[in-house]
């Protein structure tokens, strides 16, 4: 692969570039030049990826003249809050800034995440790129602009959308990168598949293994195909009114798992989604929309390369439908009292629902919790 | 005055009414229905007004079946902080709210600027309504969807644009206000006539006293005036790419002595400005742009109604040029380090200029200061 894959997200005057190929953090400057409003980047970083990938990024940066200063966060999901957001504003003003400033996200979902939402805010509103560093940052939260902090109340609960003005997927920073996070991010590419493109999803059953050991080619392919399928959902519905929430396939039960768990390290959120994925088609199944096979193909994918598709390990005495379903009840998409679920026909046959009866949701829970 | 007089700021999508009259709290639902998407608000409001505003407000609501439930700040700029606005939003959070619900600013400029900046920020994004309840939030700060907090770096460094769906500026309601409130909110006032509109400052020079004594009339020609002018500069220009920035006027210099006072107060932000525009037409006067006629005629008119127009009783020796000048380096208007001034070629010919002579600037700020 010699030149990057150029998708661009339609939203008028807030469109941007989505580019995915390889040496593309070595290369920015390039990528990177022609948007800026003055020659200086900040770089907002975590204590992971910087020992990695910050040198090459300054290195190409200071090559084409333009000045660079880092702040290097605590990698990790608990970085996602309040506390964090205000002394990281609190550093870039201490830089001494204007509304020229461009920032500059180099890392996972969290640091684009916080990043973004810093960059929203900030003298209300700041340039901002993303250099996703995680393959769950380049298939799904670096495209879409949503943006912001988790809260004692949920994740997630407090951000922005505010759109970034380039997003550089650079396929090699996924070689660096944990098998476990990886796998996490794999199960974001499945998403994909599993709400509207069967043929995505055979796809990922014939060549996950060679995506999970690296293979570049199967990387690259599935982070344009995920992007692609992002770019166009969220284009259609940039604030989530409505189709955007399909995107949600597996996260009503993903973030009740994560909010048990307390967003750590025991459950990553991929890995949360991809649970949740299983049980969104458990439910579905339940409600007689697809068939058993339905959901025992997917989890014999997930199964197959690595992926929980059950709770334990996870869940213990503690743990009750009950509880996770008061954090549902905590999500963003309840309207009204009702929650929304993303249920299925059939694999690629995602849909958006608001009226599930509860008490199904309780005996599908209650049966992953092992308590039927 | 029975029906209130209605102003449309128009911006497309967001654009929104803002209504000036009499007892607009006790009819607020009113008002306020036809806009709501569940009958329920949560109304935010501050120590001081509660005691006064909060009963008939939600007597109204309650009347017309609307669900309320409140949230009351201390009163003060110093509210205006990250560790209020993770509180509050805590708060908001901890009430069980969807996407429709809506919350209700019901206070004075810190109060709307706090509830609006947790209004874009939680859940990405709730619906509010302003009900300015001092004058100075009435005529500047509930029009125009600026919304924001203080930082140690800076005032208002970190916020939204985001607009509310609804302005009630209450003429009633600045009856309970104190004195000293009313004229800082004056100043502002007389700021529209100051940017482009003589004949509006030859009004106020001629009907400042009975508008500060509390006149009806007075009061509603001169909030129908003044918001008048800011939907007509902010719906030109939303984001402030050009010429919203002339709402600044006095604003620079107001600020350096508002982060210098500790934004407390020893110095209401109506108060800095009063003295800021002093200083903005002593800079023109010195840059041959204005006669000092002009100066002359500004300061007896802020000095006729008791508007302070001078340093002395605010500065001690710890104050200098310099560490306004630095103050001023921080503000948002700062571009490739040139600080954005507005000057004014006489009394309602304002002007945005990028270029002044720092040296200028020190030679005014330390007459003022009394060290020349």
């Amino acid at each position: 692969m010699t030149d990057p894959i150029s998708l661009s997200l339609d939203l008028g005057e807030r469109s941007y570039s989505i580019k995915i190929g390889e040496n593309l953090i070595e290369d920015a400057a390039t990528h990177i030049s022609p948007l800026l409003r003055q020659p200086r980047v900040i770089i907002v970083t975590d204590d992971n990826v910087a020992p990695i990938w910050l040198k090459p990024l300054t290195d190409s940066l200071d090559q084409a003249g333009i000045k660079t200063q880092s702040i290097v966060l605590p990698a990790g999901e608990q970085t996602k809050n309040f506390g964090q957001l205000e002394s990281l504003v609190g550093d870039i003003l201490n830089l001494g800034i204007d509304r020229q400033t461009t920032l500059l996200a180099l890392g996972g979902g969290v640091i684009g995440d916080i990043t973004g939402f810093a960059a929203a805010v900030t003298l209300r509103g700041l340039n901002f790129i993303q250099i996703p560093t995680s393959l769950l940052a380049q298939v799904d939260s670096s495209v879409g602009g949503k943006t912001g902090i988790n809260t004692a109340y949920g994740k997630n609960l407090v951000g922005a959308f505010y759109q970034p003005r380039l997003v550089l997927a650079d396929i090699g920073a996924l070689r660096t990168l944990p098998r476990r996070q990886l796998l996490a991010g794999y199960a974001e590419i499945v998403k994909y598949g599993l709400i509207d493109d069967p043929e995505f999803f055979a796809w990922c059953e014939n060549n996950a293994t060679s995506l999970i050991d690296g293979d570049p080619d199967a990387l690259a392919f599935a982070v344009h195909k995920s992007c692609q399928a992002k770019a166009r959902i969220v284009s259609a519905d940039e604030r989530e009114s409505g189709q955007r929430a399909l995107l949600n396939l597996g996260h009503t039960f993903g973030h009740a798992l994560e909010a048990e768990t307390g967003y750590g390290d025991k459950l990553l959120h991929g890995e949360a989604v991809g649970i949740g994925m299983v049980l969104a088609f458990e439910l579905s199944n339940r409600l007689n929309l697809c068939d058993q096979g339905d959901v025992g193909r997917i989890r014999a994918h997930f199964e197959a390369v690595g992926l929980k598709t059950k709770l334990d390990g996870l869940a213990d005495s503690s743990w009750s439908a009950g509880k996770l379903m008061e954090h549902m009840g905590k999500d963003k998409k309840v309207e009204a009292g009702s929650i929304a679920f993303i249920l299925a026909q059939g694999i690629g046959k995602s849909f958006i629902s608001r009226d599930v009866n509860m008490l199904e949701v309780k005996f599908v829970l209650e049966r992953a919790l092992d308590r039927f």
